[in-house]
């Protein structure tokens, strides 16, 4: 009987509630049986996840093995073989985005201090609050112990939006779209690339005017067009984009996939960033695609996004050892 | 490729919005591929739910084949294999119970006619939205054409409830519960009965006072229980017992299930009632188990919620031809 140890941040909030239930339902984890799932939220939300804790043993999940709630970090991340990082600070109104980049830095800080303490080097976390890329790369420095690739932050919520927003316009569905690389990093900055597109296996022919006039605004803004209509920020589509993330880092994938990951110089951006690049990513491990021929277009548009994500390393230099 | 066509209606609601993404991510109809989605709710809401169909999309399941979001009642049902009802009007403040049956018995005798006339007699129903018995009651009597085994009611969220607060009072886990039995109506009148339970192979050994004291308040007020912690009612958990239902009524189980059904009878509880009752379920056909012995005071508990459906039968009387 394999037992991993998965502990959710954020656990009190919507894209949490779409998330837990989804993976117990079915574990994305590789060649795993069972989990004891720990969730971590603050003080005040203790009550509610008490709630959440009654509805998930209610649910009778087999792959349930042990649930803690809490809002003690040490405990939450104790032995933890996988992290989700969903929360972070939301902002509030009249907050500065750079006041909300310095909240959620001391957090991450923080919490990769504490993670960096009780957890092995094997342990695998995925960043998902925002800032995510900035939140991933303070808890990147601050966790010395867990090498980079452990590391990743999630794009795939973008990638799917692009692939479905693209679909829509073609009159395909999402499934028969391939090879969509997200460059940048997650926010309105971040590169949908269509270059590479295919459509099955035909390349995508669509005018320059709608990527960049449409497709390209569309994608970088889906998250606020799902808040227009539903009056609610994206919950289960984030949710089943973690599930998928993880899906695909712990078993592999035969596509191309968009992960935020720690730079190294791949196609001149700045070494020591978590940007998302296009990867392979086979069974536990993931290698960036090294030989995409890009449209110098979308290299002024991937400058842009680096440009942000320097900026907001900037911002937070003193949580950088 | 077996396409099936599923109907979810209260779509816009928070059990939809849990059930959808569940239902997409693991299909629990039998020998599917793929379904035809098709999301009822009312106009008000067709904003909200153009937001929703965003949120599935973006998701890229392979089981999705096609999504249509309508107020429209006849399109909606139109030869729709599968019907999950999880829409009600809800109670307002300063609403009389008799007046929020009234309201719901108007909708669903609509509904139904419309079922009659643009589905097939293979059409099957599953009946959530509250009071889930008598609403299925009224969609029954007004379906002539679709048998009355292919109409269900939704008691797998009591069941699992019970199952969850017997486990955690013998420090046991939900999946060891086996033989637990839901009598009556999806309401606070039911009557949750652990004389013929199990907890591995063992019977259960709590005493009387805990049973009718604790184990019985506690499961009926479950929902209540939920809401006082979480600020909002069960949505997760409602929809995980939907699917769970779905699935063992689709493929069977070995397990003694309790599902709201037509009476004929049994047990000397008046015949034409949706009342629940324990069954053991095949692969899509069902069969009451009659020879369980049933306690004195549980027989007397069995009574008050077969009152309180006649009660609400005679309620409804004008909507049953």
């Amino acid at each position: 009987m394999n037992i991993k140890n998965v502990t959710i941040t954020g656990a009190a909030g919507n894209i949490a509630y779409s998330l837990i239930f989804r993976i117990l339902s079915n574990l994305p984890f590789k060649a795993t049986d069972k989990i004891n799932l720990t969730l971590l939220d603050i003080e005040q939300s203790q009550k509610s996840l008490t709630g959440l804790r009654f509805e998930i043993e209610d649910c009778a999940f087999s792959t349930l093995n042990k649930i803690i709630t809490t809002d003690d970090s040490e405990k939450a991340f104790d032995h933890s073989d996988y992290i989700i990082m969903v929360g972070a600070k939301p902002r509030s109104k009249g907050m500065e985005r750079s006041d909300l980049i310095l909240d959620n830095a001391g957090i991450f800080k923080s919490q990769a201090e504490t993670i960096n303490n009780v957890c092995s080097a094997s342990t695998k976390i995925v960043v998902v609050g925002n800032p995510a890329n900035t939140n991933a790369l303070i808890l990147n420095y601050n966790t010395p112990k867990i090498p980079n690739e452990n590391i990743t932050s999630l794009m795939k919520l973008d990638q799917n939006r692009a692939k479905s927003i693209l679909a829509s316009k073609l009159d395909k569905q999402v499934k028969d779209i391939h090879q969509m690389i997200i460059w940048g990093n997650h926010s309105t900055t971040q590169v949908p690339d269509l270059y590479n597109c295919k459509v099955k296996t035909s390349d995508v022919n669509v005018d320059d005017n709608w990527i960049y006039e449409s497709f390209i605004p569309k994608v970088q803004k889906r998250g606020g067009e799902i808040i227009e209509f539903r009056g609610l920020s994206s919950a289960a589509s984030a949710a089943s984009a973690i599930y998928d993330h993880i899906n695909v880092i712990e078993n592999g994938s035969g596509e191309w996939e968009s992960l935020g990951i720690m730079t190294s110089g791949e196609y001149d951006i700045t070494a020591g960033l978590m940007y998302s690049l296009p990867l392979k990513v086979n069974e536990m491990s993931f290698k960036v695609i090294d030989d995409i021929i890009i449209n110098s277009k979308i290299t002024n548009l991937i400058k842009l996004s680096e440009n942000e994500l320097l900026n907001e390393r900037d911002i937070v230099r003193k949580f950088l050892p």
